[in-house]
């Protein structure tokens, strides 16, 4: 345990990222390293936050069949071929894009997946596992993707 | 990056909602919103919290088709009408309460959503995407829910 | 509503579990409240994080029939039986481990639950509602397993 002084800082960054595909898990880990090195925070937290509704932010290996394995497993969970009220058109009401896609099944996907992940930051690198790498989710793809990262904590002197 | 001076702030809520039906998505980002401009928090982040087991905060969007495909995307992954042991009267031992619901389901739908949601703020702002609101899930309403909602972050001068 | 003066704190703690069978839920609940109090943290976050990739923090109620249903329910919602190409040998290039476990079902369990929780400290306690408490998941033990868990907000006087 130590006593923060007054070296307490922040760091708010907003990534942009272009998806290729319906489904997609882009690393995130190396650019989080690099705004964590950037902001000079010792020890705090970095909450990374999906913008979005139908892209999540997930924390899992980046082995790429697993990421294969998740896919498939997020398409049985929340299949595309069941109705989803919410892209019937005929009876929608609010919330309509010109040109918008039935994406009910990413909607769902997403709700599971969840927005955001708060990770420990601890002398001055990301606390991460052996094969833990952090991913935004594209779950609706593709398209452009903002992501809010914000680095909270005590300064290196 | 700024450095934070000596103006670090908390502010510490519980919000309580009175909910109506067993399955409701409760908005509860105007409410988020209207505690982060009493904080006066410029950067910092807001922990939204549910202090109950079959109550979920979510962040999605707020489209009223969806949140009714939510719902239904619910009771297919953790159906009612199999058995929980947890509802089974006759072997449970241990936190029984009188008049105790079966809600074996409620708990697994809980499981899935998780129970808190970590947002970024910037700029005094509540970092949200378009169409993002942040939901209260109620899983085996009607009951009074209580949200623990945390902000902590550099106050405005 | 106060203002934080110089007395920010912080605690980080890793904590080793060693787990015994291939799914289990290790309450994690009063190890936390005794870093909580060692680290005298009146008010803030603490943010528990697995360092591994198929074993999550939960909060859900601790009733034992409960967690026997919660382990039914992923075993149903991420099935044993059915083919992961991550657990192909014979396609598998990279991230192999000697000796490695067929455990593409426990990497889609911990993908729906989450690797971290934000939980909020108020007066020196963590807040959880009265069945609430803090598990470590093990999605494919038994395992020895590493958490990080770090405190950091204001400290008592």
């Amino acid at each position: 345990m130590e006593t923060l002084a007054s070296a307490f800082i922040y760091r708010h960054t907003k990534v942009r990222i272009t998806t290729e595909r319906p489904t997609e898990f882009i690393d995130l880990t190396e650019s989080l390293e690099a705004l964590l090195a950037e902001s000079r925070v010792l020890t705090g937290f970095v909450n990374v936050q999906s913008l979005h509704t139908t892209a999540a932010i997930v924390v899992n290996e980046g082995e790429p069949l697993l990421l294969d394995d998740f896919e498939c497993f997020l398409r049985k969970t929340a299949p595309d071929d069941v109705p989803y009220l919410h892209d019937d058109e005929t009876i929608r009401t609010v919330n309509l894009s010109p040109g918008e896609r039935p994406n009910g099944s990413s909607h769902c996907r997403a709700l599971v997946l969840g927005t955001s992940a708060c990770l420990n930051i601890v002398n001055g690198r990301l606390m991460l596992g052996r094969w833990q790498r952090v991913f935004l989710a594209e779950l609706d793809g593709p398209r452009s993707r903002d992501i809010s990262v914000l680095v909270i904590g005590e300064a290196a002197q």
